[in-house]
This record gives C-alpha cells, sequence and structure tokens, in this order.
C-alpha cells in the first residue's frame, strides 16, 4: 500500500490481552456477590453501574473498580460488609498488576511494519496503567509517539492524525473494535484493518459492513504485513 | 526572553483552583470518620494510603477515592458500614463534577502569551478529568498542545520537549510546583517560572534555591507577561 505513512495500533486485545483478564474480575466480583444473586444478575447490574458512570469516570481499571464497589451497595441494599469492599479493592489491584501477554505475531510485525512506516499507538484506559503496559511488554522501541485518548470518537483521531502530521488518506488504524478502531477512522478519510479478538467488551460491540475501499479485514495481525507488502 | 519558543504551564493551582477542593474532600471524609478516630488522624492515615498506592493508581480523583475508599477499612478496622463507603464515593462524584474556578489574571496572561509564542498544557491526572477542566474552563483555544503525564519527573519533560521539537533552552515551563514543575526542567536546561498558590499538597512541597539563572519566582502569573516583553 504505498502513499502510507502512519500506521497507529490499538493497544488493549490488539497488541496484548485484555478483556479476559476484565472478565475475569468480573466473575470474581459475581462470586463474591453470590448468595445475594446470581452471577449473571450481577453481571448485568455491574454494566448498568459502568455504563453510568462512564461520562464522569472514563475508561480503565480504576473507573471499573469504583463501579464495582457502588454495584455493592446496589446488590445488597447497602448493607455490604466492609469485608467484601476489601476484596472489591484487591480484585482491582491486582488487575493492575496483571502480567501483560503480548498477543501472537505482534512483536514480529511490529519489527516488519516499524522499517518501512512511522508506527504509533493509540488506546484509552488509564494513562499510567497503558504506559506501564508498554513498558512490560517489551514493544515501546517500535513507537514514535504513544496516544491515550478519553475516548476514541472522531474527534480525538481528527487531533492525533493533525497532530501526527499526516492527512487521513496516509493513516491506518489496526484494531480489534469495529466501533472504536475502524468507524470513526474511515469516516475521517482514513484506513482501517480490524483485527477481530476473541472477546470483545459488549460496549465495544458494533455490526459493520466489511465493503469498503479502505478497510480490511485480518485474520492474525501478521496479515498486515502482506497489506504492506 | 528572546529565543524562548514554548511556554507551557501547569493546570491545577496554576491556571484553576483545585488542591482546595482536595482539601475540602479531605475534610469531609475524616467528618465521616469522627466517631472512630480525631480528624488528623485520619487524614494522615489517608496521606500514608495515597502514598502506598500512587505508584500503582497515579495520580487524580480516581486514585484518591480508591485511597479513601480503603482507610475506610483501615481505620474501622475493617468493619466501616457501607453506608460510609457510599458517602465516600459521594465524595469522589462531587469532586469530579465541580465547576472550574480560572485563576486571576491567568485568561488575561494566556491570550498575551499566545501572541508570541506557542503554549501548551502539561498537567498530571485523570486524562478525562483534565480534559473536562480544560473545556469547562474555556481556556482551551489558547493552547497549541495538552500533554497529560503520569508524572512529571525529568524523563516524562524530556519526551514532551523532544516531541515538541524545540531545544530545552527555548522551553519554559510555568506552574505552582518546585518540585513538578520548576526543578526537573531546570534538570533538563530550560527554563522555570514558579507561581506560589497557597494551598501545596505534602507531596509537592520541596525546597529550592532561588538564585538561578534560568529560574524566576513570580508573585502571580501576569509577571510572565514583564519576563516575555
Amino acid at each position: 500500500m504505498k502513499d502510507l505513512q502512519v500506521i497507529a495500533f490499538d493497544a488493549d486485545d490488539t497488541l496484548w490481552v485484555n478483556e479476559p483478564f476484565f472478565r475475569e474480575a468480573e466473575d470474581a466480583f459475581c462470586g463474591l456477590l453470590e448468595e445475594y444473586l446470581p452471577a449473571h444478575t450481577t453481571n448485568r447490574e455491574l454494566f448498568a453501574v459502568e455504563m453510568k458512570n462512564l461520562p464522569l469516570y472514563g475508561y480503565g481499571i480504576k473507573a471499573f473498580t469504583l463501579s464495582m464497589v457502588e454495584t455493592l451497595g446496589r446488590i445488597t441494599e447497602g448493607r455490604a460488609p466492609y469485608r467484601l469492599v476489601e476484596r472489591t479493592l484487591a480484585i482491582g489491584r491486582e488487575m493492575l498488576e496483571k502480567p501483560v501477554v503480548v498477543l501472537e505475531g505482534v512483536a514480529q510485525t511490529l519489527e516488519h511494519a516499524a522499517r518501512s512506516h512511522r508506527l504509533v499507538l493509540a488506546t484509552k484506559g488509564d494513562l499510567l496503567d497503558q504506559e506501564r503496559k508498554l513498558e512490560k511488554s517489551g514493544l515501546a522501541d517500535y513507537f514514535h509517539h504513544i496516544e491515550v485518548m478519553s475516548d476514541k470518537g472522531t474527534a480525538n483521531y481528527r487531533k492525533l492524525i493533525a497532530h501526527l502530521d499526516c492527512a487521513p488518506a496516509h493513516f491506518m488504524m489496526v484494531g480489534n473494535s469495529v466501533k472504536s478502531d475502524v468507524i470513526p477512522v474511515l469516516e475521517l478519510g482514513g484506513h482501517a484493518v480490524h483485527v477481530p479478538f476473541h472477546t470483545t467488551w459488549v460496549h465495544e460491540e458494533a455490526t459493520f459492513e466489511a465493503d469498503h475501499p479502505r478497510f480490511r479485514r485480518a485474520e492474525t495481525i501478521t496479515d498486515l504485513l502482506d497489506y504492506l507488502a
């Protein structure tokens, strides 16, 4: 693909494992409340609290932990013993301390792509947490710029692309979320590659008609190298 | 001052009121625990928990709220009723919803400085929260770039200055914290202006010998205009 200058990569569930850790945490949290409610009901309540809090808290593990603590109160009608609060805080802390599991093919893909293109990381979540994961991943040196965004809508992508001094037509985004990584970038005139991951957060689910001239759906991230060739 | 290209401003307690809102929140939190401990002891315990959590949680209101929730457990020996947790979450939420109070002289100073220099905002804290405050402040248009940093040490300043395509000698930082806004920037060869604020978080306190060729201590932020003239 000629004229392509910058390739931006999503991080969570594109470069490394993330959503499965949230699912694990949700399971542990629902387990704490089993004597009050069945797990799927707790999970639904937690999701409702997360969505209510999203405009105020944003994304990331700290926001998620605060929403779990709030859900404790809802489900127990304000009678949760502090012991449950303590265990909920521990679930959040453990998430922040997880090792980083880099996905298959990622290091090889970045290494090749970095030879011919400027690579940037474009992610949302907690700033410190994303920096720490990048550090632990051993992938930091491939990236020319790290952008942690409060949300991945068109306005923030427009700012990022302008900031990179790059026309949208020379920009490509690679990620696992159709909603966050594909649709806004195509809307701005950029290229997008969807690399599906086996687990997607309900909030990120979106359907997308794959027939678009600047869009590709990859089977694995290494397919990117064929597109660039 | 000639050859100066970029002026970076700290945000909290430099452009707008911040620390007094944390103090108010601490008072409210200590008030919740009055039947357990005197306020100053609770406050000391909270600070200890915040410092313990800083490497994991970073800065900002969500981190602070999680530390308050944890402190509840410490002070009540794990027996805090959920009602206290609920009120603690409410203290955090109210902080996030505070109006932005721009400090005197700030708008005028930015307006003048922006005519001759590139202005950037360099702050730490929650990304979403800082973006929201900038939006509410009405000051966003003065800034060419917004940098939310996980911490304000020399490594992050070095990245920022490189990223701005600016030599340290052409860079000036303006802020209320000697530790975060002055010392690391002077160390890198940049200029720094300290604009003291009446309230400083203990963690940001530092002494600084004011006799340095690239350092100025301003009485108010408008003094900056005299330095630039």
